[in-house]
């Protein structure tokens, strides 16, 4: 049996860019020996880390769970083998990442470990289209949410009740949220961005009504975020 | 009149660790001749912009509609004296920031801005306390409000339907949703997080049930950010 001896870095690389990471995330990607990373790392990103072993994790939708213990695997694997391992996450790992499986993994091992946030794409997205996600006397309230079919997850059809909502990985799912919200009284002409590649060099945002999210969405390859309510209405003066 | 040539970047400086600001936030500093920035922002995070003069612009609370009016002021005529001006604040800017009435304001003036996004303190929280916000078939949605007693706001008494809830600037307003959460028949065993401080040397937190904190808090001095859900239960093989 081996003994675990590395450090295990968790790593939020932020929604792409290469300097929308953290300094503490840059520095910690410089120093490491190995780093495990998601389907959604750019290459740009790795450049960061020319010294380390790249191991490729990208997850793909279907197969999601026994990939997860792969994972896992190789993480507990590296850190016997290598004294830095980076984790490196799209966004932030503590939001949508399966932070909590690959914790409980090291845990167990115990392997010893540091989490460092990374800009999650919410935030990325409301700076790029300069639409602030609150608003005083329009919006003090944000939701963050996503419809999951992973195995084990029920499909939850409530609609959360803050002012300002957005659902990652939106797509397809999205429209029925908006169909949702439509039922339940919103108005049509609710104000809506959806943002795709945020921060990339192809990035796309496209400003809409509730009514038209609800009648579909246009065809994407990326990761789309869409963004609904009334904080997201155009100022007079936006100059884009 | 002058005419306004400088750019402004708006920049979230994060939860208050110098290396938690994004890489392009810290070059964008390094480049700043002036920099305007909040009450919240650490003394080393300005030793990142060594060269700029420094505008404190810190709000306080009681008189904040004024003060927005000011620091929009010294905004445009920062633009119009100064080639890169930047605008500091804790967080992100896009949330629980008031960006919206400075973009107004640089909008209204036609100057040139760019909008670099932070690690929000619930992110960074996270990460600190190594408690994923969303965690596979318990938590799938998180909700970020605060309650604001503001000129011109109402009290919201909505309690947000998502699995997490993060209230910002949570100190005695969070004890209000603590016993709004037990009068909707939320359990009183319902784990909590306080995190003071968060990722500054001084940073404490705190683990309670929700029976605790609507019994009350801690006393503390600084920005206070409550964290509530399952997904706040500590995991089995936790090692702090």
């Amino acid at each position: 049996m081996t003994v675990p001896s590395g450090k295990v870095y968790l790593i939020g690389a932020g929604p792409g860019a290469a300097d929308l990471i953290t300094v503490r995330g840059a520095r910690a990607l410089a120093q490491a020996d190995v780093v495990l990373y998601d389907a959604l790392i750019t290459p740009e990103m790795l450049e960061l880390c020319p010294q380390a072993v790249l191991i490729s994790v990208g997850k793909r939708s279907g197969k999601r769970s026994a990939a997860q213990e792969h994972i896992n695997q190789i993480l507990v694997e590296s850190a016997a083998q290598y004294s830095t391992v980076v984790r490196l996450k799209g966004g932030d790992p503590m939001l949508f990442g399966r932070a909590d499986e690959e914790l409980n993994a090291l845990e167990s091992a115990g392997i010893e470990y540091e989490i460092i946030p990374g800009i999650t794409t919410a935030l990325a997205a409301a700076a790029s289209i300069r639409q602030p996600l609150t608003k005083r006397g329009v919006a003090r309230s944000v939701a963050l949410f996503t419809s999951s079919t992973a195995p084990g997850e029920s499909t939850d059809t409530r609609i959360p009740n803050c002012d300002t909502l957005v659902q990652y990985m939106g797509g397809k799912e999205a429209m029925l949220t908006a169909q949702r919200l439509l039922d339940v009284g919103h108005p049509p002409t609710l104000p809506i961005f959806v943002i795709e590649n945020c921060s990339r060099h192809d990035e796309r945002s496209q400003s809409l009504t509730l009514a038209e999210l609800a009648n579909g969405l246009p065809a994407s390859d990326g990761p789309v975020l869409v963004m609904m309510g009334e904080s997201m209405r155009p100022r007079k003066h936006t100059v884009r």
